[in-house]
């Protein structure tokens, strides 16, 4: 892979990276659409990271499909795939790793410990090795976004972070590799996550800016799925991921719950009445 | 200076890095002529960095000499100094850390709580700021080289370690920034640090190789030295810094000491009969 880059470096091309656990699905096409357009060179990354599932967690039989993720990454036109073995990345004499600090431990960092430094230590290493100038990232996973802008921020990594809008099934369910896991009844309630999203920024567009009314309007909802638990909701600010009392362009809604032994996440950037996810990334995050 | 680093690196030219926390005394020299010698381009960063100090500990009154430090590297023909300010370095939104994990915590990293994540996020925050190809440490500070090492390797760093062998005044203590701490009759006691590692070192040069004897004899020689308060001794690995149960070439013995509330450091890398510091070096870390 370093060969790759220094290839590219000597052309002075510019390269995209697109890190993934595979199990690829319309959410990582968009970032993959999005690194070609901008970089001339795409590289995508596979590695399901074990460092970053707890030891409940579902790193065993979180979904892998390498056959049809090559597949698809071949029709995308992308120019190198790194697909690692754990060996590689964590070799046993391996003891260093990143803590993000207290922002990991909030929200997915509270109910999922360690699971931040996980991420933060195995994207290091990996924008490191393949040494990209923009690495694409989805919003889906905001909290994440927010962990690595920090990382490159704070660690002053040469190197641009794109976030691409969430990407939703029909109905409304942000695509996840975890949507594999669903049931027919617990998919259909799994509804509920952009439901609530989607109640309070009908609200907030009627013109009500406190946060905790949108929260409770969130959690009725949450009370009309019972299929549905409610592990945290949450309103904002997009830098600190503290709570707001009052709702700007540019806070964001978190909602994380389980259905069954499934967790999903999902999350909303308010902004002006028709504003494009693009916009409202931008007035999160500047992206 | 990144814009200098982006210069060095279109001109294809190979930079070097010397991090240190200036007041510089002969072993900083030694580490710049090297760079010097081994690179095209040298920079030298000067950075009191506050992380690795503890909350008792000197970084207020830590010796700074910025006028005599340019003036030695304008001697030397540094090609250029970065001497960042502590919100350059770090912003107050700053919560990212490096964890160099168990190796950091045990000798120094056991006295200085935190010390090592200072130090190790520091210098990873320099090397993505100067992009250097080579940095230069000092044997001096032997646990440090080996956390660098350590945090280079794990998160794939592309830059070179390259370390230095401890100069010494001409009576044996090493050199150090601390040492201008010393009052005229802990100067004469803060022998003992080095006197005692030549003592392991003859008795091994003679055929002991039990690493228990050896630290036996060394804090002897401290018993001997009342104003000296004995902080450890140990004989490691040079890789796990685990304490060894024979001495073999490449092990490290370690030590530390206090005169009054001066700290001093020390350490001598175990090689064949007159084998150069440059080769024990090598047969302790391949550096």
């Amino acid at each position: 892979m370093m060969r790759f880059t220094a290839d590219v470096r000597s052309q002075a091309k510019s390269l995209a990276l697109v890190p993934t656990m595979g199990a690829l699905h319309e959410g990582h096409l968009s970032l993959v659409r999005q690194a070609k357009e901008e970089c001339n060179v795409a590289v995508v990354s596979i590695f399901v990271n074990p460092t970053q599932f707890g030891p409940s967690e579902d790193f065993a039989r979180y979904p892998r499909s390498p056959e049809k993720d090559l597949e698809i990454l071949e029709i995308l036109e992308v120019e190198a795939v790194f697909a690692p073995s754990s060996r590689e990345i964590y070799p046993p004499v391996c003891t260093t790793s990143v803590d993000p600090g207290h922002i990991a431990t909030v929200f997915e960092g509270a109910k999922r410990p360690g699971h931040f430094r996980g991420v933060a230590t195995v994207v290091l290493k990996l924008f490191n090795i393949v040494r990209p100038d923009v690495a694409f990232f989805g919003q889906k996973d905001f909290q994440q976004a927010v962990v690595i802008r920090r990382l490159v921020e704070d660690l002053n990594l040469p190197v641009r972070i794109a976030l691409c809008p969430i990407v939703r099934e029909a109905d409304g369910l942000a695509k996840s590799s975890r949507n594999v896991y669903l049931n027919a009844e617990d998919r259909k309630a799994a509804l509920v996550l952009s439901r609530s999203l989607k109640r309070a920024e009908e609200l907030a567009r009627a013109g009500e800016g406190d946060a905790e009314k949108l929260l409770e309007e969130m959690r009725k909802t949450f009370d009309e799925e019972p299929r549905a638990q409610l592990d945290y909701t949450a309103i904002v600010n997009p830098t600190t991921l503290e709570p707001v009392a009052q709702v700007n362009p540019g806070s964001v809604a978190l909602v994380a719950a389980r259905l069954g032994t499934v967790r999903l996440i999902d999350n909303l950037i308010f902004g002006p009445p028709g504003s494009t996810p693009e916009l409202r990334l931008q007035l999160a995050l500047g992206a």
